[in-house]
């Protein structure tokens, strides 16, 4: 029987973001005053002696091979989804079938025909009392959860552009071998899911807004790559590079771009914003700042304004550092566990949801659907 | 008779694009060594009292009210239009039947067809001697120069992005009042031809490669301003912003984004070209400057390289200051007039050509067909 | 007796810097592999129920009021110093009695007579298996450290200058209280010691020189500050800033400034090197970033470089993530962590040594007789 | 008799400052609406050829090699001194004794004692009509004059600090020649006074502020160069760096740094000032821009801001471009010709006065006495 004032995390997967959340899961309770405290109660994964080791490491206190056993666990109360794209739809639908609260990984799935089965069952489970959350992260970037304050209290007006790029580069030698990420069955898509559904959500979050319809361009510059096992090349089967046009609801025009060939852009993810009483312009490769044009000033005192977002009355700056100390990228983890954490604690529900997560999904589906009918405006399903 | 180290010039025009055309003229022979020095010969106005006065503060020996009556002098040698771009096919006709050279400020007309003629007309004249070029003068900012001269070295490699955007703010206010630059007889188009039409020229001269089709958006914000003469409000009746997708015949993805609306942008005509061996980026709002990635470097030690433009052996700098002091916008019109006088001089042909002005005009009707199409892919005539 | 893979911790002090460390033990043997794990064993501190609070929250196994109790835990291997200023010489000279490994916070001491008599007996425990470190955290930095690299490289050549600066603005407000930082009795100097050693240690730590003399001033801006406790206002007795140039013994020049008054400027650590061969610039409210000069570069290329401090190969980030994804503050403690721990299971000298917190030490105070004394060249004793 | 509206100019030297202001006398009235009009009557140089092609390309209607013989011409109003420092004094006394207007390069001359007798001959000519101005031509870029509005309008309270520096790096290498400025004797100073003067005086124009003493130090680091003839190498006779402490008749300190060894630094003319209520901060490699901190700003939504000082509003814009279309470093040279020809016009002292140049040489006197003293600290006479 749990402790009342504990969380108690079964976690799939123990690769990158599992690393990511494992320390999240470690310092939330430390950094921030919580009303429950996340136990780190047990990992699953294949490879027995990797989860043995990773569990070791982390201070999980077991391990199972079997993410089955997991789900059906008495002792956990949340499941952290962290495995590849393709076992999303299964895991959470068991996690959540169980009672189960359920952070989920973005993108939700592979396919809008999945995003919407796990959102219904989100929606089902809910009534039974199980949260379930998609970990867009970046979200949880001080910076740019100040920028939405600054949206919500109408200091941007009526924002008439959306300028969200998501520029990486590290695949832009032609040799790099032919990764899972480059393969469709496994990733769903390329750059257009991995990247670009960080700044559809970002778009979003930040405006309010949600887009009703794209035209796109998407591209593969590299079409063949060699095989991990030294074999051969085989083909790329995912984008390279997706652009594409959007409209929103709120009147505003957008563009968008994720690439993995912006050379020297190692993790550029850059939004700008324009509206009719200001801006506000963001970049991760400084994350610790957010630019914001007041058009109320004066024009003759007017200009962008780097504000570091690191005062105490910051958003999540309350578990960190004075001004001016900076936090990094896995400090998004520790806030988006915190804020999880208070949603559940607090019987409410926490965001984005899976029907977020599903209509970000629509609309990676329009890009892919427009690039392949001559750019033509597609709208969103359901917008 | 025209003494031999002369180029005589009738400017037809003193709005604002005469008056940086004059300093031009005025230093171009200063700053620089040249074959033949430009003559202020004659301007030409409608109002009288204001060319005259226009004359006397830049030293014209002469002036005129009527346009046709400089066209046929015999002691003027080159034309410089910068009259308003509906008047441009006419005075560029008349000019090269004169034997003329002429300088046609940009967008080369206000249609494809104006421009087909006038393009025509220049090959024409050509064979008789007759020089034209269209005044994209940002061209010859010098930091796009050296850029240029290092996608033409092969440090770039094959390129696979271009980011282009030209952003500006100057009309947010509802209040701005309905100029003819928001009225399509007198303009053309708005944003779209003003800037876009400059970024578009950048994209193609920097990479070297053409663009062979689009899909575009535009957006009309404010779609009633008030009237200059205080009778009431009127329709705007060009585009606020233009947003489009384009690629090249070297392979390349671009995006393009020509606004009036970007809050707190003054001026950012931004460049960024991403290539297998490096990229460049570049913002007008900080011109002394060009960022250069070598993808060559090893990794440890890469990133964006801040190179000021202002060294001995950059483009035009023969004519300026030393390392780190600054060039202004108005140089770029100086190092444009420098160009224009030295092809002439060798008897060679100034680029960009009318024929240039013609494909960019034609890119940008293909941005408004896509945006009156449903954004669908529009090739680019000719292409 | 000790598991041989662990290094057990026994903390004194648990403020802002208690927190700061307790969250490096945590994530050391996580975010590295390393030899020995640390265990997070014992906590002191005066208020029993804070202190009990403290190691809930971070984990701590035991807590103590008395620190010298902890010092004398046949189960701690290391004590950490994190108690204020004063409190150091006592704790330091214990502990490295008792036999334990020390690391003590930074400055080593208030005055160079008890960082003399630290040092001794931390040599004297040397010989005995003891090692000992000052917490000089920001060395740590990756940025930094890869700037080490580079001088150690030879890419800077013979250093010529350095141009550094501490600055913060907490306390412009004049009715910011008078708090322990702001009295000399507890904090042996003000911005000079707190922020000034920091840009000291950082200016020796990069170039591998030591400062041979100072001449300087000082200012207290505002001289009585209200009483915490609302009694009136109290006279501040420590400086607001700190000024001083310097020589090193490798012939370069140096600007040094600590300063809490520079108003907009929350942790402006910023420091940069010219050398013949090259140049480095860094600001840590930017640290994810550092900017390199390459002097080997043809002019026409040359540009200062923003290197972003994240690719595998820097220092530090093979424990943590992929290019772009950004460290915070927090950081540095885990790499701190990770060195000495690393020194301590390879039978090798920590660095910085108590030696060179003396060393520093006497630079403070050479500061501060020349501010003293006309701002007279003062030599740096045993320089 | 000379017409009303002309100020006829007699300008000594020709080379890259004769260059400058003969620009600049081209282009005043034409930028500007004025009083009176400059004439480029007359210039005067040793070298007849090399002077009459410099009149030539630049319109100046007479030539001559004498400049005595142009002091006294009747048809001459203003003299224009840009020869070396070791001739201003000769130049401007008979100036000033002919009844002359007087514009001297900076710094007024190579001594105390010169500038002394130059400032007493200025006073005295003054009664009699003759204006005389000294040519720190940074102060009028028009965003240090806007920095100098913002002080003047109480923006930045009390300022406490100064942080002045003037980066150059053109002598870095060691075979650079010995020139001119290299040597005592015709330069007076080497970084000193050639950029150190500027960046003096900017502090104090800025501020409204003297510097009241100086503790410095300076160095040669390279102390032999290769004789321009070939002949071998002689000695370096100047200041490669000079650096100093300084405190302000306002209370404030300052760090001061004029160096030609700060390698990639082109021309980085460095200005921030903090102060009670806001800080600026400005870089001449940037010299479209300067950054504002308004600590009046709610904490949260505070920071450093850009501000483009390219606003129709700002110093001297009513003579260029649009918001966000920069301008170079020649155009402080029109705007000084403005400033200097409306002050004539309107019978008021143009500034900076000789006296404040001769304030300026005592300052520099100063810095020489302190180096040479053990960075004692040393007062400035006068003050």
């Amino acid at each position: 029987m749990p402790a009342e004032d504990q969380l108690r995390i079964g976690m799939i997967g123990y690769g990158f973001m599992g690393r990511a959340h494992s320390q999240a899961w470690l310092l939330a309770a430390r950094a921030f005053e919580l009303p429950v405290r996340p136990e780190l109660t047990v990992v699953a994964g294949r490879n027995e002696q990797a989860v043995e080791s990773f569990a070791d490491t982390w201070g999980w206190a077991a391990t199972d091979r079997d993410w089955r056993r997991v789900v059906e666990r008495d002792d956990v109360d949340l499941i952290d989804i962290c495995a590849p794209g393709d076992q999303h739809r299964e895991i959470a639908l068991a996690a959540l079938a169980a009672g189960k609260h359920v952070l989920c990984e973005k993108p939700l799935a592979n396919s809008v025909a999945e995003a919407e089965e796990m959102t219904a069952a989100a929606e089902a489970a809910r009534g039974r009392g199980a949260r379930s959350m998609v970990g867009f992260s970046y979200r949880r970037t001080p910076a740019l959860a100040l920028a939405r304050e600054w949206v919500a209290q109408g200091r941007l007006g009526t924002i008439r552009h959306i300028r969200a790029a998501y520029l990486q580069d590290w695949i832009v030698d032609p040799n790099f071998p032919l990764v899972w990420r480059l393969q469709r069955e496994a990733a769903g898509s390329g750059a257009l899911g991995d990247i670009g559904a960080h700044v559809v959500d970002l778009a979003q979050f930040l405006t309010g807004q949600r887009i009703t319809g794209v035209s796109a361009i998407t591209e593969t510059f590299v079409k063949e790559r060699p095989l991990s096992d030294g074999t051969g090349r085989g083909p790329v089967t995912v984008d390279d590079a997706s652009l594409f046009l959007a409209r929103t609801d709120g009147g505003a025009l957008a563009t968008f771009e994720a690439t993995r060939f912006a050379t020297g852009r190692r993790n550029a993810m850059r939004i700008e914003l324009n509206g009719s009483a200001g801006s506000v312009a963001f970049d991760f490769e400084r994350s610790n700042e957010v630019h914001f044009f007041d058009n109320t000033d004066d024009s003759a005192l007017a200009g962008f304004k780097r504000v570091q977002s690191t005062e105490p009355e910051h958003p999540y700056l309350s578990g960190w550092w004075p001004p001016g100390h900076g936090l990094g990228y896995d400090h998004t983890f520790v806030n988006q566990a915190r804020d999880l954490i208070v949603a559940i604690a607090a019987d409410t529900d926490p965001e984005p949801s899976f029907a977020d997560g599903l209509q970000i999904q629509r609309v990676l589906a329009a890009v892919e659907a427009s690039a392949a009918n001559s750019s033509t405006w597609t709208p969103i399903a359901g917008a």
